[in-house]
């Protein structure tokens, strides 16, 4: 049996855990070869491939990244995408195809096995913990520590000086960074895009937490929205109040809390750190079986389906129930954990 | 309603956590009031109180420990320990407690329930995740990030001298620690209580690493054993060899391999710093969210209960579910990582 | 004798473990009294006090920020300041002050000094490191230290994807944040305040990166300028190629890069998180160290002397002698470090 | 110029940092060749080597360890030893040699000078702290950083139990890393090999501290001795108090304080940890410019020499001036310290 392996999407910290996790179990409990394909879908687009066995994955465990690359090629925008790839996977003489990638990479896998029978397993990956069929994705847990550290080390500054920190997370759809980082770093408000929310909230909660003495940190996801006619605009056009927006939401409400509180405002934007680096103990845990059970849908012939965490245990969906729609926050969880807010 | 709070058995991060969430949700949404009993049982025992509201549990979330003190003290080995506890409830005024604590300082919560109608709730606590009934429990996240921390760091200590390096983590009962920060830190070999291993079966994965030109790491629960007739003795007592037993398995452990396999071996004792310090951020979240699911089931008069992670939602189980035997390493797991041995 | 601490200015990692230092060494050794002063210069100009004894500075060695807060208040430019600050001292019957503080701070303790007979010493400090007379402030290893993790963590992303990422690190005047935590995280690129640079030099040298099959890491200085007719304009007016200036230099900066190179470029602004959270070990030990000279300068009536780092002394220098010029990078150190960019 | 690199002794997070500036510069800036001897002074005397060009130390800045191996292998001590060492140079062409390590590895370079005409340049390394000439070597900030989280997480799991803590740190012949990490980790006693301890002055310390309901942290460097008469003695031996001595002196230490003041102690051997992995911002600009500057020792031809720290400059010195004597802490630094005990 002679398995690829691609990459696709943004990077995340665990994807080189999964490779290691596929290659040690394929190549010694199976006796199977493994080819890698470079930068996601471009790689079996493009035939770039590289060697991957026992040696190519030592010492990659604890390293972030991906040493296959990464990109967000979409073979089916690309002119006689699925024939090149079929072609391409002919020639290098591959069985089997494991896509280790988010709602893109894996919408294009599901599209490959039921379409046009390559026989592809899935892998789930996003950092923003959004992909439904799955408890947790891998490097999710890696993202909410550096962005907790991030809110413990916020803490300090605002209380030296009484001000108000806001601080902009990863999670464009869903709020799981914001709703978790926020809720470890003892964060006084966080706001998610699932729900939109009001600046006289936002500012009351502030100017309460300062009554309590204590400066506050604010949690926003980069995808929060505020309500209708609160409005946020487009880089270098004019907002509702004649500014120039600057950048992203954290910014715009850093100044709409000091206009509105007459309380110094600061943001911090977490950005590309939340995604790089070595990955969390949970995440090369989770990583490594996601890639260890991978195999075994390999070896089993179960095509289509996609590795997906439940409780403890690695079980198998099909890729399409992960892309169906977008896992957000639940209002139930949101609510619950509003009584910090504040 | 007046509720006390009590916590038990060793320390573990997350437990101000739980403290936290349990006093938020109880004063700001059903306008409780929480009383904290000092040092487990030996509060209620002894009628030692500490005051618990809003101020007094502000900063904590990020600190390890418990602001309430533990102990290991078990009121049903006291001379009318029952009748002690409920004269002091009585006389505090308590109309429900809240028992945080591991297998002992449930099993007391559970008989208090049962035989005695003390309307009792359990928050399940164990560093080394062994209670039955809940898929983790907190405390055990941060652990594992710390033992796969200190695993990373010797990896390259063992390379720059070609030594086998043996690392004792916590798991008397249980190889949770182990198997999850063996696997996270990349050991060579894992040993877990749950299976007795065999010193030649080690020493040949040793060996074999060091054919592939790396150093081994070797992962050991401290309650890990070898097999019959390779005996560990008791402290200054002789061993099979005839040599004094100078601590723990793994310093056994390293003095057996340099014996055996004629490479140097070195032992590291993680120890105390293993369950200390500021919890990680899915314990805080998964502390406080068991906290505020716990003021939910005093407030439904759900006693006799613990709440338990099943997925990524919290329920509750009866606490004797917990209780009733110790959660293990299921052998299908521990072979699943075996492809990583050696 | 009864001693003021105050604490001025940007708060710091170290400014609690100074005050700790001078607490336990001035009621330990001297018997000393103590009375912090609150937000900086406000606190003497307002009368704005709080009791400093051993119990105040328990537990307060690894936390960040001060717990006297801190303010920008200049009284030498407030009615009456000298004079309600000495008003202020006399009813609080203070012998001598202890300002710690950057330049600002100890420029006005050098003036209540000099001019005003006010007995005051100083600490130094400063996150940027860029006060004469001291070969480092405490800060300035914590803040490197995150810069450096975060730039690690960004190298992973960068090579992923095979991206350029920019990092515009804290140092308005100085780049003593970028060169070191550039040096120690590998950087391709380091970008200081102290020389214009140019983007034609900046693009060779990310080009020739890529050719070496890494992605290169640019560090930026928060006032890094480039050379003259390859302007940055302010917030909200155009700049040179009639483009809205969006926000800092690094992300100018990206902009640039991308737009001559044709390499994707991303921006990281690390911002307020460098000068939160707990100090580093060296940290600590540099603050204590200075709080405890500190406090044998009052013994010995040396006022108008500033503790200061000479190797692994603690001397005094004079107060002017820190503030008369700013501590910049020397252009031989920066040439030094040259050899690893590109 | 073609110029030999080789690392002996223990290993130390930098080694990596020095190996990668020696090349980077000398190929760089002066077109120097470079060849590695593996393994220490077991490199040039068996003649084995491995090409250094700039891809091998690519990535190599962040890794602890040292790419080359190390032993502790004496040239001295070893038929013709000498001779083999200038044979094997002769035989590879190498016109000067860069030795980096301790005490051991630097007297055998100097003798090589000395006496034999082999040129040599020195570069310190001892993770102890312990050279005399620097003021600093690199491995020491990352043990302390190491060795103050740790403490850092012991002080939480003392509290909860109002335990004593002995935290044992290296330190065979200097207490540098027990000094720092103590002090910086709000240790309330420290005891390093230059003091012999009272055992009665350590248990007044630690009884004063619970009575400030603090739970006592003791750190102890591994070659601290307490004074005569207060014995502890060999493995496997009896004590003076007819106990089999189990391991050092923490452990002795521990069960000490627990036999004379009734409190529960227990013991954490920090061990290898303290010298693995990732060195820190500071050990990574240190190690840099080490690198650098014994370059520039072999452009002047100025052999016999060593790079030291001085303030914050690079300076040589002659090897003899840092192997005449071990650099121990001074009694009147450990006095100065000694406020914060009890």
């Amino acid at each position: 049996m002679h398995v690829g392996v691609l990459t696709g999407g943004g990077d995340c910290p665990g994807l080189n855990a999964v490779i290691r996790g596929i290659v040690r179990k394929g190549v010694q409990e199976y006796g199977y070869e493994f080819t890698g394909f470079r930068d996601g879908w471009r790689g079996p687009l493009e035939g770039r491939t590289v060697r991957l066995d026992i040696p190519a994955v030592r010492g990659i465990l604890p390293r972030g990244g991906t040493i296959l690359g990464s990109s967000r090629t979409n073979p089916l925008a690309e002119d006689n995408g699925i024939r090149r790839i079929k072609e391409n996977l002919a020639k290098s003489e591959i069985d089997a195809l494991i896509a280790i990638g988010g709602e893109d990479t894996l919408g294009v896998a599901a599209r490959l096995v039921d379409e046009y029978g390559v026989p592809c397993v899935g892998v789930p990956k996003t950092i923003d913990n959004d992909l439904s069929g799955t408890d947790y994705t891998f490097g999710f847990d890696t993202a909410v520590g550096i962005a907790t550290e991030a809110i413990d080390r916020l803490h300090t500054t605002a209380e030296s000086h009484m001000r108000v920190l806001v601080v902009e997370v990863m999670g464009r759809h869903a709020g799981w960074i914001a709703l978790h980082s926020g809720l470890a770093g003892g964060a006084n408000v966080i706001l998610i895009p699932e729900q939109r929310f009001g600046l006289d909230q936002v500012c009351a909660w502030v100017t309460s937490r300062f009554k309590a003495t204590y400066a506050p940190i604010v949690v926003v996801a980069e995808g929060a929205m505020p309500r209708d006619g609160e409005m946020v605009l487009k880089d270098g056009t004019l907002d509702s109040y004649g500014h120039v927006r600057l950048s992203g939401v954290g910014e715009w409400l850093a100044k709409e809390i000091e206009r509105r509180t007459g309380k110094e405002a600061r943001t911090t934007v977490l950005g590309h750190v939340q995604r790089g680096g070595t990955p969390s103990a949970f995440d090369r845990w989770l990583a490594t079986r996601f890639g260890l059970h991978a195999v075994e849908a390999v070896r089993d012939g179960d095509f289509g389906k996609m590795v997906a965490l439940r409780g403890t245990d690695i079980v198998r969906v099909p890729i399409s129930e992960a892309t169906a729609r977008l896992k957000t926050v639940d209002p139930a969880l949101y609510a619950e954990i509003g009584v910090f807010f504040g």
